[in-house]
């Protein structure tokens, strides 16, 4: 399946179309009210990517580059790129969306780190991601996961040998 | 309503009644494998506090204080509290022990920053949290609230003057 992976441009419409997501959050307020209180322009470029079904928003994600003096996952330290808000609406999930980002994603050839809900942990085992070893000051709350370029892409359940 | 909050000690029991948590993640995984490969010992303390209905463990919070160094939500930075995985479980809730267990937190006298889930953001801002001006860089896909030592204890809605 191939998606077209597109960077959203921040408007009144794009804002709308998050109001789907249940991830909706401090982050799409602040774009909201930036735009309201004209600091930044229509149409700006913003962190997020998604695909598109017709003139509908039905998948996204945000991506940011992360510095490597701010590295604290990979060895050597180095520019990774955090993703964030991966989330496909209901009708439209288990089509290859939320994969197609992922893959859009690594085209950068950076090492990604995420740090999604418990509850998807087998979608990200599946795109290549492991689990990073918890360390409570540096993790807190959150549950990262990690993929560096030469990772698998997905990986497959080996057959039995016969 | 008063409860007692307890600083909850880590062996099988407590991390097998961690698993009734819905905010149940690398954390907790962490701590069982070092309990199993005998990198802790049995009833070590944690960074979780809890109330018990009876021998049940039917609230929790994870509380860890940050060095001013790295504090980036203060002005002037200081030490503060970091609040996460505040969970009640189901038939235990709007009975008050989320409301004991951050009031708990609030006894140390220091700051506190929490990231919690959209949903709750009501609950935080009737115990007094304010949402922090959105920053990507640092907030990334977060929602962080605050609160400091001074704010009122919990918002109360003013009656309309006669």
């Amino acid at each position: 399946m191939s998606y077209k992976v597109e960077k959203l441009v921040i408007n009144y419409k794009t804002l709308e179309e998050f109001k789907k997501f249940k991830e909706y959050g401090l982050q799409e307020l602040s774009m909201l009210e930036d735009l309201e209180a004209n600091i930044i322009e229509n149409d700006i470029k913003s962190p997020f990517y998604g695909i598109y079904f017709g003139d509908k928003l039905v998948a996204r994600m945000s991506l940011y580059r992360v510095e490597k003096k701010f590295d604290r996952y990979f060895q050597p330290p180095q520019d990774y790129l955090e993703l964030w808000k991966l989330e496909v609406i209901p009708e439209y999930q288990n089509k290859g969306y939320g994969s197609a980002l992922v893959n859009y994603a690594k085209t950068y050839g950076l090492p990604i780190k995420t740090n999604p809900r418990v509850k998807s942990q087998d979608f990200w085992i599946k795109m290549g991601f492991t689990p990073v070893q918890y360390d409570m000051e540096r993790d807190l709350g959150t549950n990262p996961l990690v993929w560096t370029p030469g990772s698998p892409e997905e990986q497959t359940i080996e057959e039995p040998s016969a």
